[in-house]
């Protein structure tokens, strides 16, 4: 079984789609995170959900976590209005989670080996040819993995 | 709203508990992790799938993953294998993922401010009391807590 036979369909996201849209995504369908893609449609990024969440806490509370004690409930309520005009691109942290890829041959070893070592909790799969340099097939779960992997035991 | 109200039920497993039981729920339920309580039921750590992942992967390819190109698909059938008589304690990494926690009567912006700051996709919630140092009443995902959020805009 091959990263192409393991590759799966997952959310995602254009990295200038509207932000607010994309917290919709996550919230309707209880998501860890989205995928990011750039305007070709190739894999860009990986969004955590908590990073969406620090995109709505504001600067001064990022800065002194204790001012969040003091802010009311209303106020909360317009945390989510700092998304408004925002795109996806914008709730990358600058040291986003580097989206690591596999090419559609690799075994299961090599997709274990490449998701322990950057720790990241999705491969993106591409399938590489003459013509194109890299369309998606699809995203590889650390659950979807450790299915494979389960079935011999 | 406050943290109690937003608190849900999440599958958690015992940090005592066999390795391969906590893999079962991740494939079973597709989670991106699982909450891992002590023997008291109080929570302990988030232990992430990928780090499930990096258990199974042998120390040699760890450390030169050059050599995941040349372990064959028979073999990689035995990678579970190394789960047999582990705990979920024994993959935890050493640097695991501190587990924010939050009292239950904490606002949405201290919640937010918390996930931001610690990075976290989980907040376990706990009710203090004088009897009693820290019952969990539940988690809050940064998916749950984008839903709190997004009702204003």
């Amino acid at each position: 079984m091959r990263a192409r036979d393991l590759a799966e369909p997952y959310v995602s996201v254009s990295k200038g789609a509207d932000a607010i849209e994309a917290v919709r995504l996550i919230v309707e369908q209880r998501l860890p995170g989205l995928l990011v893609t750039d305007s070709a449609g190739q894999p860009y990024a990986a969004l955590p959900a908590c990073d969406v969440v620090r995109t709505l806490v504001p600067g001064y509370v990022q800065e002194d976590g204790g001012l969040a004690r003091v802010i009311d409930e209303r106020h909360a309520d317009h945390l989510c209005r700092a998304l408004r005009g925002r795109t996806v691109a914008d709730c990358l942290s600058v040291g986003r989670l580097f989206l690591p890829t596999a090419a559609s041959d690799w075994a299961a070893v090599e997709l274990a080996e490449l998701m322990a070592r950057s720790r990241s909790p999705l491969i993106a799969v591409v399938e590489q040819s003459d013509e194109d340099p890299g369309r998606l097939l699809g995203v590889i779960t650390a659950a979807r993995l450790l299915e494979r992997l389960l079935q011999a035991v």
